[in-house]
């Protein structure tokens, strides 16, 4: 532990991710719990300056009116994870960093996600340029009440419609130009709060966030770091381990079918086809990066609502060895979903506060090895 | 191809390996296929010289009567292999090869290979100096009818019964003094009939072959390479690249179980416990040495006659993520044994030679990532 | 065998079922096969005096320029199946098999199928009445020809696009009156004609075929017989030989998915979402008949290429059992389409004319086990 | 609910399988569960006049020191069962049940069993008349001070080494003549006792308990009823419910492979190869006994630590179809074991009362449908 005091800001703060990352933090830095699935608690980072889990305070913005502790029973009860234990043991920092979230803007988020908005104070923001002075005030009051030395800002909230960006992005002036009408989605609004603030900003979902030359720009202009995009949690993490096992014994991949099944709240917003398009563009897109063809590959997300945060993943990889045989190799993963992405956006938060102290500025690339699509990153 | 004139003399030349390694020969060197499967055939491997499909001439020592063309037909017919078209342009070459076939030494081979023996020119040696004479002689006819300019030998033949080395294994002197009695399994009087000669020796079984220092010196003596053992060809090539998946990822292995099925003729051997644990103990080795604790591991491998040559291994892997939740992924793997072998016995045929021409001499270190158990490296 | 001589007319004739079916008969009759997979050939059906398989001349009707030959080489050399020696046995009687094959009608096959054509010699017929004459016309010679007692109609084609009867189809009277304009869909254009010249008709696709009242009033009137629809070969067999355990063991189903692939041209026309909802349908509906109640199913069928003709299929049974505790059960079916669907084939035509022998009329209710959405049986 | 009080005594009290059962009456009783996974509680039992939950008292016999409360708690903690509300709303029941529990005997439970008692009460029986007339105290006492019109006794404890029956127990006279030594394993004891009581006898394990003639002589000498023996609780009910599947479509099962692993304290016991090999034998013969011959069959258990109570098994089908074809079909079944079998002794403790209350007497053969290896019937 440092002698710093530093705050997590989490975008779709109560959703199963944000609620994950926050409850790890409080039973991190009460002994409750080990350090399992930390990458950075990794012999490997010894002896760098990281953020200990005691040093962090945690807020965020939110749309719905849910909370840390209604989250994190709700998952409980109907994921059947999180030891009772180490829940009640944790109830008073939840409780305390719930008065810290605010609520979101639901500008540019797209129509299925703002059916999920019920908080009674709805962002009225109706340009660009009032969403982001909204958050920005909301990351700042977070930091001065809180006397923080930095906050780090990451993008945990349901992915949007996918957004295309036009000449407007290519250029800040251009972008600045533009924000009294609504040339960003939700995802891009608060990032550009987060790095005019001179804030890190992480973008662990694969909505465009801060991966536009715009953006890219004024980080660099106010000297903080930005890293994204999608969180590499489970299927995909599989697929970037195995896939180069075929190319390395040169074995010819015929077809990799991969249909996963999930039932949380990610999967109400992806059983929206337009949604869901977003996330399997990122999914599906790694495995002729590796094997440098394209064999015929399929992804399919369908929300299965008895699972609830159990992401099941059959995947059916089809390949021809010597003498043209075809052989087959079947991966099923049984995660939840919440508990393989809530660590990584600690690792992510720590890496990101870290680098802004050590001066860089910018896209991290060094962290592409997180992400499904890494930004800056060609794979 | 080069000018070259190359020899592959295979220890259990006409099981299904060595067929196949044989047929595939036949096939490059016909245009009857292409490479997929040969790791040599990389683009990395462009610019290297290595021996082409057409400069090899094969030969082997035997045990049964058997020859490649029906161990090919056998295995067309029964495990659905091979077009039939590929077999019927490959018969003229597998014939000719067939005549290069020796009678094998059953002299420390053990009780269930020794039941195996049908050839009617039983090697009669009672003493290694005896049998690795026997050898010698085979291997110098071979190169010498054939007008090579080098051969390799390797090995896969069926997996022995473990062998205990001792002191008169620690030094080529001690040993060369045993060589009247019978201080060798069947694996290493191939290993130092091949060494004395100067040629390079492959060990692609769990056999000791040339894994002992005696040998070793031989190899340097004699200005030749050896390399082994256990070739990694399937379920154990798929764990070492899951197993550093999990420890990058901070994740807890609880237990890994891999139940292996398959009815070839190894599975007859292997159905012996005896030989079986010789198998099992370089499959359930690798988890450990790559994630650096022990979890609970478990290796099966059952003859199943009706799979035939079709390796069929499911492994379950329990794992520990964040705040103590347990996952689960499962592996499927369906690969026919022959096909996934006969290529990297090419490769290693390829690359032996070559180091030879290179003038490199002992354990081949480089090829460790071809192994299961890499002889000279530790894990 | 009987001294009968009997047709097996085949619409969709040489495709991958209609040809197994057909392959099947020529090797059972010469003696090139055992009777494996057959359920006429269990012993239940001894002393049953079913047509035995040298008894059948096969015909049918064809859209595409393929013969059965052909198709059974393109099986054998994709999909690796049908030993070679089979095949190279039963060519003499494929040929002679051949030439009884005669165009079939495009009249509403809808686009998908339409773009398969290419047989130069085109049913030209626009109405219903001129396509039934068509049809009618090519049974006639069939049978006279051949000299036949009776011929039995499967249609085994690729499955058209759903189609919504109305009041024409309630009666005979009615659709007798409507056959100058274009009321039926093809696969009952083809039930018509087989129907009026009083030959039994085995509908073994989820196509409309017989199933509606004015069909089953003409089968009665011809005293022939009709049964179907969409045979019961593997994965759906599997859920109702499964989903009465769970219903028996009072286990609650919270979901059930099933994802199924695989690559022959049965797969190229359920690529089209049209046509694919008509075998989603009948898929979809075998569980909540059985259990009683409408769990969260999900049935996904893809055209995987390099599958060919093995449909793989992964299930997925999400399921309560006491105490409210949540467990899965997996199913994961590969199998060979038309060697599970070609041996049903040849059963129901086997029980279609010795059901007609018997005279019986009209729907054959205890057919049901045999068809996904048993035509006059409310499952 | 009925105006009776009855019995339920289980030997192996505390054990998963007891403790799941006597929570689940609690529940039941309580209104806090509901009757899923309870064969009985289907409407097929509607108008029968079963025992109701809250009739029941619950007692039993036990080697270690344990509880009902203890044992729950485990189970919740280690293997995620049981919602923590059901068991904070059940610990009065539990314990005052607990308070109805005696040490059990050891004698003839052989010495993996042995190696877990740990009570300091221990049943210092030397002669099986010694054992009986305690195990009748107890009994006596239990239904005594409970005033309880029935007392049913279910054998849920771990199971014994393979015990080989003998002239001696032919008859009940030659086995009284015995009872002085040691004639009976522990299993058959307690059926001794209790069917000398006239008490039913509920056999949930593959031990002997109450299968052989003198035993069944006893029972109808009594007036009472016998059921067992090993409760069919998931991978082999799934058996049972498949292969009649392959048996009616005529298809051939080449082999098939089952795996199973579990972590739970029978686990512990089966590790020990002699009492494995009871287990085994029921489970590895209800395929032959279903398809009429014998395929490859190959039946696995193994004790993985981290699994707990849910037994996972992987199932291989290897099977011909059509002209040769082979095919696969897996199954990967993840159950709890304890929630799979608490119910089942539920069903037939209620069923076994019923039945005497009904005046059958001897093997109630109606009910082979739960058990593995049905008592008095042929498979």
């Amino acid at each position: 532990m440092s002698n710093r005091r530093v705050g997590l800001w989490l975008i779709g703060a109560c959703g199963g991710v944000g609620t994950t990352a926050t409850l790890g933090l409080a039973a991190l830095s009460r002994g409750l719990t080990d350090t399992t699935s930390l990458v950075t608690a990794l012999p490997l980072f010894n002896g760098i300056d990281l953020d200990g889990p005691a040093d962090f305070v945690v807020g965020g913005h939110e749309i719905r009116q849910a909370g840390f502790r209604a989250t994190a029973a709700e998952l409980h009860q109907r994921s059947n994870v999180f030891d009772e234990n180490l829940l009640a043991g944790c109830q008073e920092p939840l409780a305390a960093w719930e008065a810290n979230v605010r609520t979101g803007t639901l500008l540019g988020a797209g129509p299925t996600i703002a059916k999920l908005a019920d908080r009674p104070d709805a962002n009225k923001a109706k340009t660009a340029r009032q969403a982001i002075e909204q958050i920005k005030a909301d990351l700042v009051a977070f930091k001065e009440t809180n006397k923080l030395s930095q906050v780090v800002v990451a993008n945990v909230s349901s992915t949007e419609p996918p957004f295309e960006t036009s000449e407007v992005h290519q250029s800040l002036a251009k972008l600045n130009a533009a924000l009294d009408g609504s040339p960003l989605p939700a995802s891009s609004l608060y990032a550009y709060a987060t790095l005019d603030l001179g804030l890190p900003f992480v973008n662990f979902t694969p909505s465009l966030g801060a991966t536009c030359p715009a953006l890219e720009e004024l980080a660099v202009l106010r000297h903080t770091t930005v890293c994204g995009k999608d969180g590499k949690t489970g299927e995909t993490l599989m697929k970037t381990v195995l896939a180069p096992m075929f190319a390395h014994r040169n074995w010819r991949i015929l077809s990799w079918v991969g249909h996963n099944i999930f039932g949380n709240r990610d999967g109400i917003v992806l059983d929206d086809p337009i949604n869901k398009s977003s996330k399997i563009k990122t999914k599906d897109q790694v495995i002729s990066g590796v094997v440098g063809y394209k064999p015929q590959t399929l992804v399919s997300i369908e929300y299965i609502e008895s699972l609830d945060d159990w992401k099941t993943a059959w995947n059916h990889i089809h390949f021809k060895g010597f003498l043209g045989t075809k052989m087959i190799m079947q991966v099923i993963w049984q995660g939840c979903d919440s508990l393989l992405a809530g660590p990584l956006v600690l690792d992510l938060a720590r890496l990101s506060l870290f680098a802004q102290r050590r001066g860089e500025v910018g896209v991290l690339k060094h962290l592409a090895c997180f992400f499904k699509n890494p930004h800056g990153v060609t794979v």
